[in-house]
């Protein structure tokens, strides 16, 4: 049996939803794979660089317009110019990217475990999570699974902020304790490990945990899918 | 003349003195200029990137430690081992830093102007920057320029936290209206912009202002050389 009280909290961006396909679009608007897969990555390099800067400046902006800011840096840094309406095209990716390949049979193995509460957990909007949770047709057909959808808008800080972690267990109800996190980001995961939430971290990749911001702090559970990831946990409730 | 009571403030990393001598000293020990380049730009991203994680987190490992720890994550991504001393004479290399090419003669014409306060204001710990000030054969020929060394480590966060451009005004007994930051990190000019301080970018690649963390901030003052950049400040002063 589940404690009773324990709460699960995904993740969303690249850790349900993989953002290929948003890099794939870029490839084909620009015309070449090499460019396209650089200005994603750098994109992405800015769009979390922005949200700790901010964060650290006590500011804040949302995440869709970081997004948006951090994809002219990218573009800008790449020496390519791109109109307004192919900016929009790029954007509006958000609302349709496809979940990783492990993601589907390990929401599917969930589903069969009603005691377990799930929420989303995520540094987007509102609009931004909702829209990538019901439009995206992998996700969508599992969206009655969460009972919440959680994001940082409502305390206008980003992860890894104490401020998002409390948030969380203060609009689940849920005793810091008895959330487990599941991310795929090694800085949300040092930031929630830190707050007092589990950790679980999906090492998709397989190198292994290489995050050394808090040495100490590393992840409760470590797997190579969420399903590798959600067993561990739901053997660690049962006990 | 100069208003009484303005200060110019340096940054140090990246502003005056250039991390080149590392990268080539990586590329020395690792066997391949391709490795070291790359392990330098990982070292040099993730050191900022911890810097801000802390921050966000409102925690706090000194600048030494988490450089160290930004250097382990680098070379366990690029699957690089180094011995222990390895590691150790690396870190040394921040003591013997070389002063960018146009630092000198800036620095130089600055001494002829003994009514302009100046200071070093670095994420650094007080004895990380105070080597790297008093040994570097470039920088200490010129260190008596500056009346004091102002480093995060009092307030225990890094740029760009508020407190730490507080700080800088503070110790310094100036008025953040009358402070001048001299800087190459878009992300220092952006913090202490926010915070109200006059800033001036050097732009030593000449590839224009990209930083759009907040689109409404950008530096008071461009130039490419630190040379544009103090005489642009200098004409203002005199206004």
């Amino acid at each position: 049996m589940a404690q009773s009280g324990s709460l699960i909290a995904f993740d969303l961006y690249g850790t349900l939803l993989s953002t290929e396909s948003i890099s794939k679009r870029l490839s084909e608007i620009l015309g070449s794979q090499e460019t396209g897969t650089q200005v994603a990555a750098s994109w992405r390099k800015y769009q979390l660089e922005y949200s700790w800067r901010l964060t650290c400046m006590e500011s804040y902006d949302d995440f869709y317009n970081i997004t948006r800011n951090a994809l002219r840096h990218a573009l800008s840094e790449a020496a390519v110019r791109l109109e307004e309406d192919q900016i929009d095209q790029l954007m509006d990716e958000y609302d349709h990217l496809s979940t990783f390949p492990d993601v589907t049979p390990a929401l599917q193995n969930l589903t069969k475990r009603p005691d377990i509460k799930t929420v989303i957990f995520s540094n987007g909007t509102k609009q931004m999570v909702s829209n990538s949770v019901f439009r995206s047709q992998d996700l969508s057909p599992h969206a009655s699974l969460f009972t919440d959808l959680v994001t940082v808008e409502d305390v206008k800080a980003y992860k890894p902020a104490p401020a998002v972690y409390e948030h969380l267990a203060v609009s689940t109800g849920t005793q810091m304790g008895d959330i487990w996190l599941i991310s795929a980001n090694p800085f949300d995961i040092v930031g929630a490990g830190d707050y007092g939430l589990k950790t679980a971290w999906i090492d998709r990749n397989g190198r292994g945990w290489e995050d050394a911001a808090v040495p100490r702090l590393r992840p409760r559970i470590i797997g190579k899918s969420l399903d590798e990831v959600i067993k561990a946990i739901l053997d660690d409730l049962s006990k």
